[in-house]
């Protein structure tokens, strides 16, 4: 099968670079763990925004960026978003990468399973959302919906034959967190347990900032962040993560990465690192 | 004369990637321009803060990063910071790389002349503040202290011996931003008048971000910004421009850097751009 026009490539000099922050190539990553290896990845704004205004899809990066960001979701076994990203951006949520399944490959090789944070129900997927659509094409595998329990109950009937239809499926959560929001180990547990090895994390603001807060960093294997030479200005969505106390109280940072490789990549930088390395 | 210890060398494989970048090997800067060529400088996190909190000097960068600046301030007649900054670090505003007046040089040759905004008077310099002893010490030159006219009286007198004792000077400004501040087109012309024919913008937080605005950027010849991998969190001193509006209202970003250059420094990376270029 012939690759699609659509078809992207990411060139070898970059994936090099990039290469020793994914999963498979990273020795400390064995199968069947209790949480996948978490790869955290956006792209921002020198002034630390993801997008001009909520639901304003923004471009930001170059267009290689965007081919780096394919040449990722080749490398893992699961992208996962919050609802907030698919309700404004209705993502197609597959992998385009040329030789991957559907674009030159054979079955869905290479492409990885999209996970959408659904919490209270807010999406409402159809038959004509692009992931549904890329499911049914082949070129694309069919999304899980991690829904809270309680919630469970107000999936539209559309929403699940929409997605059901595809091979698509909704995993109900119990809240374990104070504020009755699904707990990050849960999650990870969860896509362990079905057998999801690795996952990548892509947005959006509520997501990437919750898990940079320092509760949940610990849980992040690499971070591959694109900055672009530009300045979004207040009332932009920014990532800018909860405060962290030391021990006496005083304002320490929140994170700091190790193991850093900045790659120049067109107008942007990627900056790799890792959150826990010793 | 020997340089004192603490002279600090830059690599010539750094400066010549960021020389471009600079007033003295920029072929479009003209001396006796009404405006100085404007070289914006700060260091920041991930999430675009420049300090963990207002008043607290935080190592964001490397070691690389200090001289780096230090480099940059022998490269121009002037550095410029605000109050907020000269009043929280007690800054030494001088340039320790080897080989410049006071550090292996001859007089003050390659010494910056460190300028204050201090438009209502918050600052209270003495005779032990850094900037005034290395004056005396023939280290640095003698700071000169922007004031608005009509706050000049509120000068202490000890304030006033300290700086002009050591060759500084008070400069009044007459305000004409609305919110009577000072307009830095005003600054910037004093300084050309002054014979100033670059100045480097280094902080503090409330100057960065004013001269972001989409109303000044257009003075900034040059940007230079230092990215640390790290993140610091709600409640820090943050650096988001005021937001930009385009022809029909709809937000759009505050500006972009062109003929971009990003050089990997230690655990940091620098940005080099320009915000005007054509």
């Amino acid at each position: 099968m012939a690759p699609p026009r659509e078809a992207l490539t990411f060139p070898f000099s970059k994936a090099t670079l990039i290469d020793p922050y994914l999963p498979s190539t990273n020795p400390t990553v064995t199968p069947f763990t209790s949480k996948p290896f978490v790869t955290l990845t956006y792209a921002t704004s020198l002034d630390s925004s993801i997008s001009l205004s909520p639901g304003i899809q923004t471009a930001l990066s170059g267009p290689q960026s965007k081919a780096m960001t394919h040449y990722l979701r080749s490398k893992h076994d699961a992208i996962l978003i919050g609802c907030g990203t698919a309700i404004a951006d209705d993502p197609s949520l597959n992998c385009r990468i040329e030789g991957v399944g559907g674009y030159g490959g054979e079955g869905l090789q290479g492409q990885p399973r999209p996970v959408v944070l659904d919490p209270k129900v807010r999406w409402d997927a159809d038959e004509w959302s692009k992931v549904v659509e890329l499911a049914k094409d082949g070129r694309g595998k069919a999304p899980w919906v991690l829904v809270l329990e309680d919630y469970v109950r107000l999936v539209r009937r559309e929403y699940r034959n929409a997605l059901e239809g595809v091979g698509g499926k909704f995993v109900a959560m119990s809240s374990t967190t104070k504020d009755g929001w699904m707990d990050w180990n849960d999650i990870l547990s969860v896509l362990a347990r079905e057998g999801i090895n690795s996952v990548m994390i892509e947005g959006g603001g509520t997501v990437i900032t919750d898990l940079l807060s320092p509760r949940w960093l610990c849980l992040v294997d690499s971070v591959i962040v694109t900055i672009a030479p530009t300045w979004l200005g207040k009332e932009s969505v920014i990532v800018i993560p909860d405060e962290r106390r030391g021990e006496k109280g005083y304002k320490i940072p929140v994170g700091r990465l190790k193991e850093v490789h900045w790659v120049p990549l067109g107008e942007d930088v990627v900056l790799c690192g890792r959150p826990n390395a010793t």
